[in-house]
């Protein structure tokens, strides 16, 4: 029989919030299947990154990560954020293992390259070690993963939660019946982002186009669905964008809430 | 047969040290026998404390951890430390795998009570679940543990690395052959502390008690004896204090350095 897998990645906005935060842990806790959680954790960076002195810089999106970034977000994501996560989630019976990307080899990555933007200490995944995170779920741990990874050389990267997660559940995928679900603050991808009952119910990527040609989508939504589609066209039965407070309802099949992702 | 594990404690003063940590890391990556790393990180903690705005108050050699101490702690020891330690050993060829203690419940812990000093956010040891740490190392991973511990609420609390490293060994040794090396600057426990040739071969916990009245050993030196005596004492094969520099040669069985603790 193949294994149910589940793989959640919860936002940094989220997880800012004290009371969503314990709704989505409560709701990952409660779902049947083995799971993983992956967790962002821009907000609380940015916040101490100010704190020590260091300005954010954005592009595209995405963190320039000088040294001194490098530090503040490993702390900030792999240190305070990740063991945070998983003390409260084994508080709940939940049995968390909390490690970053670069551990065991699971998410082996490269910097990326510096033309056209030099993000400094950025990476990109190379390759995700499934075996080795199967073997962690057999020896009765789930892994909370918080996204640094390193490459070959131990340095290491800042890299995108959204990526980490699509490419952890395209590896699962290969052998297990995954699903992919992205927790976020909103209620799904919205067809009017002033309007919160705009939500989507399923999303292809030429609708996507289509939507992002007419305006309606653009922004950080952009690189997120990217890596949606990705996992839905690369072996993941079910992908779904959805508010993290909807986690347990769209975990449990209940399809009233969130957008699916189809190929 | 039964399995043989080291247990190697590095200090925080080591871990400060660039050059002086590269060589640790790699005689720790080459020990023949299984092996798990417990680290500290106090001078980099202490560092980020100031940077922060907050002075550290220490009271008998342990931190005083409130609110904000207990998130530079464990952003310090969790995050960055660990993971730059376990992103280099993954570069020799070493499969680490970077945690923290209340990771999988691996070190159970609460509170230290607060009287006669409450230290805040400040772990004792309740139990280490032994079966946990095997069952990741048989499945392919070197533990790098870093001494954050969560109570049975999930709340975090900051513990003591030496006494981690102990409760770890001993409940290892249960099952196992145990070795624990406790890797810091010096060459050993010293009989007088301004020559560093005058390192003790061999201690026993009457000789430590015979000179600590002579007030030749005293300070933070106390309770890191206290754990190694009570590691000795309770099934660990072989505990030795040394220089971090000597622990390939020590672990290869040389006894020609550290202080071996004698029950």
């Amino acid at each position: 029989m193949t294994d149910v897998l589940t793989v959640v990645k919860v936002g940094g906005a989220v997880l800012d919030d004290e009371a969503r935060c314990a709704r989505v842990l409560s709701s990952f806790a409660s779902i049947g299947s083995r799971a993983l959680l992956v967790h962002g954790g821009g907000v609380v960076a940015s916040e101490m990154q100010r704190r020590l002195g260091v300005e954010p810089v954005m592009i595209g999106g995405r963190r320039v990560t000088d040294d001194e970034t490098l530090r503040i977000v490993t702390m900030t994501y792999a240190g305070w954020i990740n063991k945070t996560i998983a003390a409260r989630l084994r508080a709940t019976g939940c049995n968390a293992l909390g490690i970053a990307a670069s551990d065991g080899g699971i998410v082996r990555a490269e910097r990326r390259p510096v033309t056209p933007v030099d993000y400094g200490h950025v990476g990109n995944v190379l390759a995700v070690d499934a075996a080795a995170l199967l073997r962690l779920m057999a020896a009765g741990f789930t892994p909370v993963v918080a996204p640094i990874t390193s490459d070959a050389q131990g340095a290491l990267l800042n890299t995108n939660a959204d990526t980490i997660a699509a490419e952890i559940a395209i590896a699962l995928a290969q052998t297990s019946d995954v699903t992919l679900f992205y927790c976020f603050e909103h209620d799904g991808v919205l067809a009017d982002v002033h309007d919160a009952h705009s939500r989507l119910r399923t999303l292809s990527r030429l609708e996507a186009r289509a939507l992002e040609r007419a305006g309606v989508i653009g922004g950080g939504m952009l690189p997120k669905l990217e890596n949606a589609f990705r996992a839905a066209e690369l072996g993941v039965r079910r992908v779904v964008v959805c508010n993290a407070d909807d986690l347990a309802a769209v975990a449990d099949g209940v399809a009233l809430h969130g957008t699916e992702i189809t190929p």
